[in-house]
């Protein structure tokens, strides 16, 4: 048998944040034995420890030992005297300094490289209603970035909304503004117009254009639960050509067809695959750099970016599973465009997560 | 010769942040040689590091290896290879998978267990004004907090503000939103009445109680720049008591004291401890969870409790550390009051970083 033992910050770990649902600032050790979950609290957290987290037992350090000022290998070489016979188990991230201690105190312990707790992969009915209520506020954010672009003026190819120059930053201090009104912090928006569109990760900057796609890619995390949801639309203000007509419908026929082939048992490998033949078949070539160059997705919960992913790794997903289908094309001559939904799997398909509308020419 | 290596996120890890002042949300590579920092990226996040991060070379996997995809500890290996007669120092954090990987590829590492980056805790012009900064939203808090506290009524003993009660919930939203406004993210806060004020990280819940303690505790980041601001105020709605008003009298006068024994060179400890004289000398005794019972001040800036800390060991202060002052008094039967500011030590003193009215009862 063994414990499974986190020392870490639930701001920082995922892991410990499922298993204690709060959240604190310093780090503190928790431990699973047998399906029972303790924590070791200080004294400042005790009360906070008892009133709201999930624990089953809340431990402080003299309940285990009688030293006055006990450091966390001390804690840890307790709690593995106080229940012998069992070995310790330790997350991929498990800090480096605690490992070589336990190492020169002879502790046997394994560590994890994959998933420490996979049972977070699959979403119960109220993490999937916490993913939900984030896609909800970015749904509204887009309705604001919509209403900002129909409303705006061209003007030597600049967008202009009550006479003020419609920026990338101007957008982000929008999109936060209405995710944070809806209980949710958005950070590194992406609004990124023109080349900046054809690098996914760039977060864009400086005025946005006309007649050139707007990739705008929210993420934001609920304050209270720490459940993320992620969406991403492109948005065009003015006449697009064929050239970009054709690049958004490739995009939006891979994705639909993605959304369409998930369901329980399914291997996200192949809907990877199927994802860059249909782009090759619709005439859009890729390499390192351009095209669709990234995954097609990935799960998403109390972190933005978790297990399984849809990409180049077999993995036959499972009902409960939450994972975001985001294909895109980016060539840095014409831009980019990336439309990204988030579903949870079912036993016969994907039931969507996120709510919002695929126009894209306001 | 070391090549100090870190395999983080910016999110979790400021020593990442501090070296390239850029947030992403996945783990990467980053090193210093020579006082020369080098960041492995990915072809995803490249643009956004050339453009915006301060590190001095942005390297791709590719520069370093033929491997396709390489893994990180591939990518660890290639950087020892390319850096001979150099061994690697490891933050005390850093992951333990990879700790394991490198004992059996016998590549010679040693963890570093005190600060990675001692040069963090010496602040520059620049990072002071940004904690200033986030002091300063704190301030706007506060005045709202005063403002609420003002206008309500009183009721049954309980506050009403605009007919709603007033809750520690309601301050914490109108808290979080004035944080907000000023580009800074304030989670967690404490707003903590009567009982709950005397326990110190009690954040607080359910309406507020005219005659008692309200403790409020402000800790929000900047969003841009990940820098903190820290303050505490103790408020008061309705006639202290004379037990009341000479604890939060002898609270007022231990932080001022605290403060002004501040110098560069000055021994933290000594003033840790003359804290605890004063309150002994004021008539207030202290146990485990009573009285004054945690440090009196601690580091702030890419994280919230960092280096250096006021408490029972020794560190002589420095010119440009930054620290809170926050002496508190706790007792279940009274309450809780705690008074913290922050500053920046100077050759001849500390100057203020926070500013707000120590006036109590509204």
């Amino acid at each position: 048998m063994s414990i499974k033992l986190i020392y870490a910050s639930p701001e920082k770990d995922a892991d410990l944040l499922h298993w204690g649902g709060i959240f604190t600032c310093d780090p503190f050790l928790a431990f699973e034995i047998e399906e029972r979950r303790y924590v070791v609290s200080n004294s400042l957290e005790i009360d906070e420890m008892r009133r709201h987290s999930k624990f089953d037992e809340i431990l402080l350090a003299q309940d285990l030992t009688d030293q006055e000022h006990p450091k966390t290998i001390d804690l840890i070489r307790c709690i593995c005297a106080k229940f012998p016979r069992h070995d310790l188990s330790l997350p991929r991230n498990f800090p480096a300094y605690l490992i070589l201690k336990l190492q020169q105190l002879d502790i046997k312990f394994s560590v994890v490289e994959d998933k420490f707790l996979p049972e977070r992969s699959i979403k119960s009915p109220g993490e999937i209603d916490q993913i939900r209520k984030a896609c909800a506020a970015i749904s509204n954010a887009f309705a604001r970035v919509c209403s900002i672009l129909e409303k705006a003026k061209i003007h030597n190819e600049l967008l202009y909304y009550e006479d003020e120059a419609v920026t990338s930053e101007l957008m982000r201090m929008e999109i936060a503004r209405v995710c944070f009104e809806r209980g949710a912090i958005a950070k590194e928006t992406i609004v990124a117009c023109g080349r900046d569109a054809a690098f996914p990760h760039n977060r864009g900057e400086g005025p946005l254009k006309a007649n050139e796609f707007i990739v705008v890619d929210i993420f934001p995390r609920l304050i209270k639960s720490g459940y993320y949801g992620d969406m991403t639309r492109t948005f065009f203000k003015g006449q697009p050509s064929e050239t970009q007509i054709r690049m958004y419908d490739a995009v939006k026929t891979v994705q639909s067809r993605a959304i369409s082939q998930i369901h329980a048992g399914k291997n996200a490998k192949e809907i990877h695959e199927n994802n860059m033949k249909t782009f090759t078949e619709l005439g859009y070539s890729s390499s390192d750099s351009t095209g669709f160059f990234h995954g097609t997705g990935h799960g998403v919960g109390l972190e933005l970016h978790e297990n399984p992913s849809i990409g180049e790794r077999d993995h036959h997903l499972q009902s409960g599973e939450v994972v975001t289908v985001e294909p895109g094309l980016y060539y840095p001559e014409i831009g980019g465009v990336r439309i990204e939904d988030v579903v949870v799997v079912t036993e016969n398909g994907a039931e969507l997560l996120s709510n919002f509308s695929y126009e894209w020419v306001v």
